[in-house]
């Protein structure tokens, strides 16, 4: 067993992983725990639940994408599309290593949650509502400091372009995982930069 | 227990309702037993595995699909778009129903079970990677037939926009389930119409 001082992160990891590669309902309290170096009884006291450390993970998720994917492309110098196209290729960067190391790809560690939970748990179900809303509201704030820039009309509607590309991102994940093919995610990926330049080419949204 | 002449065909409609409300591992074999009145020793004398059956249960699942959404949308007269809105709209009914019914979206049958276990089980992934081609090659022949009737530019790759309208609308299942809201789906159908638009008067994508 490791050092109980970091015996909750350790957790948190470990559930960020494995329930990440697998699914939730795949991965138990006990392995879990045996992954982490971690015993029931610390694991109790730092969760009430499978679900409360699930949660406690989505959150640490989040921060990893917005440290590691949405910071660095929507801080970036450079056009809305250019943005994007940065976004897009980070998180095709984790996937790619992904299936390298493992022949498999994960694919959106929220929208697995949110896909196999929603209808059983509302406490996950609104947890990835909550985050999928944060992704949307960087997408919204790049759109509108587009419109700002005169670089797209300003009759457009951040909001709802903001929304629709988030939408399809989502099944850009889905449709790598199902294909588990790398390639997908690359041809995909650019399918949503033609689709941000439909959006954002027409006067009103 | 009720009679064993369509044992096979109760576990499979079974196997389709639970797996989609809830998710596939929250579903056990005795659960599907005890809810189609089939006893055990019935089951593995139909199927090997819970696997089997859900493999067969897609089947089942995805010509119901065809026969209720995909063919009526598709072999109906009129434009690509009013073709697509109608599928469209046939898909948010069955979702409205759900939610009328259960207070729940199930979302789509397809998109939850290869999230769930593409990173689990080749089968059950290439199962429904082979059905998301069906559909896409739905989507390609009336983008197709579009083309032949010059309503869009014979300068437009087919199978590129069904990709790319497949990818979008499996990402409308999952906002739609994690929002729990119909309105969800609506916007984001309408948003779907957007995209096809922009992708279709482009002179070459």
């Amino acid at each position: 067993m490791g050092r109980t001082s970091d015996a909750r992160e350790r957790l948190i990891r470990t559930a960020m992983e494995l329930i990440w590669q697998n699914s939730y309902h795949a991965v138990g309290v006990e392995a879990l725990c045996r992954k982490a170096a971690v015993n029931k009884g610390s694991f109790y006291h730092f969760f009430a639940s499978k679900r409360d450390l699930a949660l406690a993970s989505l959150e640490a998720t989040w921060h990893f994408a917005e440290q590691h994917s949405l910071r660095p492309a929507f801080t970036m110098d450079g056009s809305l599309r250019e943005r994007f196209a940065r976004f897009f290729a980070l998180v095709t960067e984790v996937n790619r290593q992904d299936h390298i190391e493992r022949g498999l790809i994960g694919g959106c560690p929220f929208g697995n949650l949110g896909n196999e939970m929603s209808g059983e748990d509302k406490a996950l179900r609104d947890k990835v509502q909550s985050i999928f809303m944060r992704y949307i509201a960087y997408f919204e704030d790049a759109i509108r400091e587009a419109i700002r820039r005169g670089e797209i009309s300003a009759a457009l509607d951040a909001g709802k372009i903001a929304r629709l590309l988030f939408t399809y991102w989502q099944g850009v994940f889905l449709l790598t995982k199902t294909s588990n093919s790398i390639a997908t995610m690359e041809e995909l990926s650019g399918g949503a930069l033609r689709i941000l330049d439909g959006l954002t080419n027409e006067v009103a949204v």
